[in-house]
């Protein structure tokens, strides 16, 4: 028996994903960038590629650059933004549960001079409105804030960050992280006022190492990584072509997203009325936080004890997020979680291939581990 | 018929490769940072992989970085060594032949204040090991000169840079993008006192998407992407697993390098006494260039005219490098080509799937083309 419900950290790459790069490998190989008939059907087919992000993003081919991931486009979008708005302003804004590939961008940029404002979350990990639109002045160049949290799933009201800047004259780009959003519920940058968004192809059964960055029509947004000058200039390095015609298929073969939204509540609901009826357990996710993501205290066991226990039986979570190994979650600490339950949290990530009997399965385990633990 | 000899800029993937691709895509999808089963498989296969580059570059594998490809590796190494070094001098030297992966770093370290040295290189690429060691100062804090030259295949005397710096007693770390010698020419960064070096996957049969920065041990490197701290916080983001494991599946099945060098300079010498008995054909690269890249003029016929032609007739060979699609080449106008052989040159790069036979249909398809233009 297999489960693997640590689909926040990375999924399994799905046929029809697979199968596009197969091809890629072995088949139409050439670079890109080549004139001659090998380089133009490999240029065809990124340009397939870019047509399924911009197609998922109801934005234009054009705004769509692809990256080496989730974590080089917030590096690019983070300091590309800081590089051109330097000028006009140093105030930044972002929350205090951000991902570490934003977070530590922040940290270099307030090294560098740079004023951070980090947004307190309530234990929700949700921030005041209003305390963003108290912390937007005329000197803020850069809100960054992620559209759901890797590690509890809070949904972020994104589309809402525009009305704050609109209230003063302030040059500030909006930055939305939607790692753990986009494939998973609607996103639509323009309409939301939305100028930079960040995909990642490996959190929606696309391969690990290629991610996409949406850059709104008019920002001009200097490149970070830099040479032959690909992806107009802005992400330079040969195309990773294999991974990028990966990630077209795997967004080609997103199903309905509500629809898929609302099978996964389900299931999580469901989940969650089995697994409190086991004592100690708490759920630490909101109830309307992403239903993907379930992240509980089993108290009086520590997270890495409970996530060897269960791979042990053949089902995969994690402890935390799986991007910072070993480290105490600082997305609990900065949401004010009871350090029992930081000590005792493990995150379910749930994908499309997750069935109810998956998780009857977790509770009959977590139960058992429980029971043998406990006695 | 289909003869590919665009190798410089890209490589078919190898079967070896595109098999372990496929295993990680499809079975071991883990990210290794998990702790569950899932992501300690893959965590070994990528300890696997760091084990093939580091036996290739005789080295340890502590001193192995995966990087998302050339590129992001050249980057890395330079403003890393820029950054680390910064308050112990501002000199930086390089040639004026270097890819744009390096020039374009330099030319941003320029406008930093950094002051860059470029030196010049004669007809074959070459610069002069006396102007280098007269270059270096005790206010010179980094070297970085290409191995082999992506256009002309000239090779470097790499070797030999170290006496160069230990005559004065500067910090200069030594850098070496060895994107087009990785795997063609033995490389040992650690016997000849090299500090970092650039290696990627896609030249070697292996995918585009992924690269190899070697960093001596006892060099703290800066990461320049940051985030969740993958290979030990140098380059942040989840691990491009299936190319990395495709990377170190290339790496074991590449030849004896010195035997298939060997082969490769006979089959390009062949070619060269063949193609220059057609007239106005002349030869730009260097006789003790890397034989795997020849960069040869047609005189009076455009590059794109020729690329395009052999395109046609199913000849894949590129004008100029592949990396900056339609602009003249910098390194032919550098090393001071006649500009109207810099304006009929083509690259034609050669890989171990090459042989003699392709080289006559290449003679024969390059005649005609000649005698139907200048008809």
């Amino acid at each position: 028996m297999e489960i693997y419900l640590d689909n926040s950290a990375t999924t399994k790459v799905c046929r029809e994903a697979a199968d596009a790069m197969m091809d890629m490998l072995t088949n139409n190989y050439g670079n890109p960038s080549s004139i001659h008939k090998k380089g133009t059907e490999a240029s065809r087919a990124l340009e397939n590629a870019r047509s399924a992000l911009s197609d998922a993003l109801s934005c234009s081919k054009e705004e769509v650059y692809f990256t080496p991931g989730g974590t080089a486009g917030n590096n690019t979008a983070i300091f590309g933004a800081a590089a051109l708005n330097k000028r006009r302003g140093n105030r930044i804004i972002t929350t205090s549960i951000e991902h570490p590939s934003v977070n530590e961008a922040m940290k270099r940029l307030e090294s560098q001079g740079f004023e951070i404002i980090r947004l307190k979350t309530d234990i929700n990990g949700a921030f005041s409105p209003q305390e963003l639109i108290n912390a937007v002045n005329s000197n803020t160049i850069l809100i960054s804030i992620m559209a759901v949290n890797n590690e509890i799933g809070t949904i972020n009201p994104v589309n809402s960050i525009k009305t704050a800047v609109k209230r003063t004259n302030c040059p500030a780009l909006i930055h939305v992280d939607a790692v753990q959003a986009f494939g998973k519920v609607p996103l639509n940058p323009e309409k939301a006022g939305i100028d930079l968004m960040t995909a990642s192809a490996h959190k929606i059964h696309g391969p690990k190492g290629v991610g996409a960055l949406y850059v709104r029509k008019g920002v001009k947004l200097p490149p970070y990584i830099v040479g032959g000058g690909q992806e107009k200039g802005l992400v330079s390095g040969t195309e990773g072509m294999p991974a990028i015609i990966g990630f077209g298929a795997a967004v080609k073969a997103l199903p309905d997203l509500n629809r898929e939204y609302s099978e996964i509540k389900k299931i999580r609901d469901y989940f969650i009325s089995e697994v409190t009826k086991i004592g100690g357990v708490h759920i630490n996710s909101s109830h309307d936080s992403l239903p993907y993501i379930i992240n509980m205290s089993v108290l009086g066991i520590p997270s890495q004890t409970m996530v060897n226990a269960l791979s042990e039986q053949g089902i995969y979570v994690s402890a935390g997020s799986a991007c910072k190994r070993g480290h105490r979650s600082e997305v609990l600490t900065a949401i004010g979680l009871d350090p029992k339950r930081i000590d005792s949290a493990i995150r379910i990530s749930l994908s499309r291939y997750t069935s109810k009997s998956d998780m009857d399965q977790v509770v009959k385990a977590v139960n058992s581990i429980v029971m043998r633990i406990r006695r």
